[in-house]
């Protein structure tokens, strides 16, 4: 039974619960109240997630959400590179399947002369997280403490790291209640959340892809854009330029899900290779991150930089250094070969024959983490080297006996479990479907 | 921050939040699985108060709030009186300013032969508490065990005291969790917390006193009317007869508040005379109890059988046989001067001449608080002696300079606090209002 401790605080506390509950607006001394209070113990879990869940149904004005951004941002350190002589930009995506755009883009718009001090995370649910997938280049620290994260952003002009204790702990809190009391889902909440992270990179401007489709948190493209045109707002109000893209992820990005298998596609991708569909998305990004970073005046004047910082070869040196740096064995960039593989692997065959006309993204990503490639529980350990190769993407013609997946794995008991995943989420259909475009809209700073 | 021991239920308890907060409905197990984990400290307040808060903006199905109803009184014991060789009713009141039908109605309805076991209150906000009035006769005793209660009840055919731990611990813990995370103002909620406590007194009837007004925690009669509503069906569902009346609290119920007072009051009602509202209030709440616990057929015949009882002292007669065996000074029921009389008195006057229009009915329960006949913590004492006698009601005429009220202290300093709000609340028109009826309906077993 809780216990005030402390009379006075608990009724003011229990009186903002109830204006959120009742539908009213949080002034931000309000809304600072609550978070300096839950992030140094003086506001309890029970007070905080009745808070939260009254966020959940009653939503936050643009100020309100702003107000809990800053305040989450302020929680903890914020960093300050101000005294580099060239902006700096990141990219955060809401995650997806086979979504390995980051490893591409930091040393890519590093290559350009553009900033990009990149704070990461792990795999969540059925995504994958950057973190591991650099952990599967052998020796890669992502563990650095924040001055060693600066040195590295001084030299090379990237680096990517975990998140800190000292960034924003009103998140990691906040976080941690949400996960047990059916608070998540909150586009302000999720909005503050990214935001308040990424904010405290010392930024100056953010690319955000936010994800739609059955691979993506965010499902329908309706919600993908409320959240989107939330974070771009709110990103504004808090002096920075922001854009978002809407971008497809109704079928894996590329062709590889699972830590190693990625990192290998995106060294074809800098080799001026890879799949079509991540290659693309990726010279988008670069492209924005390199306008918002000031670089070139037009996102087509990017994308031309970034194609040519492919083409001579920049962009992959350039990641050759930055795995150099976090202590990794930067020969992988001229051999994939050193990155950890499967034991074993299958082929899963059509059993029709016809075009593929949808990918239930979301079972191909639960696959991955069953077969050992993400998390079930946060304590346990990743298995780098396996994963899936999906061939046959949305649109592809195929014949009964065509391999539609390559399966990479290490436990017969852990294939068992994926395979029927990977099996029941393609559908094979006699005409072909109507092909998503890879970026469905742009919002904020265009 | 929270950790989760049991990673499996706080899965399973957070996909219920989930399920509540999308607007689902919950099975009875789950609901059960709720309540009794809460009880038992296997689901932590965090995870609850997030649950309440859903159910505050979600609202229940008639069939979730008779589970949570039956499980909140399932957590403890439930009295059983089959024994005893007449029905067993009781009433409940939402609560109101001068509320003191509980006392006049144990007593004259136990005369009639019908057992009523009473387990009341005590002050809360504004309004009073059956116990704190009762403690004003000198020796009353309202901390019976559970077997004294039967006792007492068994040889007078009723008794009245406290809560006793065992009787719903849910609801006592998760009031206490309500009234710090704002999520005390829901009818499910409410309902379910007032039926699990009465329905816990093994009761076969219960006639329900839904205020509504000024004075009442459901200001508007819609409120009021939706709330009795609910408690009718959840203790219908629940297999025991219930009626509900909406009845007026747009002034205080007679002429006193404050403990001391009160039971004077209820002296005057039990000799027959006494202010009209409460004497017709109190008849007709005996004669739908009556009408409930089977003694009479017809409402009109228990109102008549309360009459009978209040004239040939019979009632007053129980009263003293209760008082006696709560090891009270039953002499009181003859010579109200035992009562506790507080050392000062003041008239207010009224300044202008005319018609009282409105009482602003909160403010007079507040003023009798801050005199001291009331808890502003749950913590403070209760002075029984200080209190208000409202002398003008709604539609009296007054002339300037005539008697609203005598307030009754001991401290200056708090006759000070409490004069304005008293002053204030008065408002005197030039032409009558329109008076309310003192029952505005009645919903249920009709």
């Amino acid at each position: 039974m809780p216990v005030s401790v402390y009379a006075d605080r608990t009724m003011l506390v229990t009186d903002l619960i109830r204006k959120k509950r009742d539908g009213g607006e949080l002034a931000r001394p309000e809304i600072e109240f609550l978070v300096d209070g839950y992030t140094h113990d003086r506001i309890p879990d029970y007070q905080m997630s009745a808070w939260l869940m009254a966020v959940v149904l009653r939503g936050m004005s643009r100020a309100e959400l702003a107000a809990l951004t800053e305040s989450m941002l302020n929680s903890g350190k914020v960093m300050d590179f101000s005294s580099l002589p060239a902006p700096k930009v990141d990219k955060h995506s809401t995650g997806g399947v086979g979504d390995k755009t980051s490893l591409v883009l930091a040393p890519l718009v590093a290559a350009a002369g553009v900033y990009v001090p990149m704070i990461s995370g792990r795999g969540l649910g059925h995504t994958g997280g950057t973190l591991d997938k650099l952990e599967s280049i052998p020796g890669f620290n992502v563990n650095l403490s924040t001055s060693e994260f600066r040195r590295v952003l001084g030299e090379c002009g990237t680096s990517m790291i975990g998140q800190t204790p000292e960034i924003a702990p009103a998140d990691k809190k906040l976080y941690a209640l949400r996960d047990v009391t059916g608070t998540v889902e909150s586009p302000y909440l999720i909005c503050a959340s990214i935001m308040s992270k990424k904010l405290a990179e010392g930024i100056d401007g953010l690319v955000l892809d936010v994800k739609t489709g059955s691979g993506a948190f965010m499902k329908s493209e309706e919600d993908a854009v409320f959240l989107a045109e939330l974070m771009v707002e709110t990103g504004q109000r808090l002096g920075k330029k922001i854009s978002a893209l809407i971008t497809d992820m109704s079928q894996p990005l590329g062709h590889a899900v699972g830590n190693a298998l990625e990192v290998a596609e995106c060294l074809e991708i800098l080799d001026g290779k890879g799949p079509q569909d991540l290659r693309e998305l990726c010279l988008v990004l670069a492209a924005w991150m390199l306008r918002l970073g000031q670089r070139v005046k037009t996102v087509e004047e990017g994308r031309a930089l970034a194609e040519q910082l492919i083409a001579s070869g920049a962009a992959k040196e350039k990641f050759g250094q930055l795995i150099k740096l976090h202590g990794g064995n930067e020969k992988v960039i001229d051999d994939a070969s050193i990155l950890p593989r499967a034991k074993q692997h299958v082929d899963l065959a059509s059993a029709d024959s016809g075009y593929v006309s949808a990918i239930m993204c979301e079972q191909i990503g639960i696959a991955g983490v069953l077969l050992g490639g993400g998390r079930a529980k946060k304590e346990d350990s990743v298995d780098p080297s396996v994963g899936i190769i999906v061939h046959k993407k949305l649109g592809d013609r195929v014949n009964a006996g065509d391999p539609l997946c390559t399966v990479h794995y290490n436990s017969t008991e852990r294939l068992e479990q994926a395979l029927p995943l990977i099996l029941k989420s393609y559908t094979i259909a006699e005409v072909p479907p109507v092909l998503p475009s890879q970026i469905h809209r742009v919002i904020g700073d265009v």
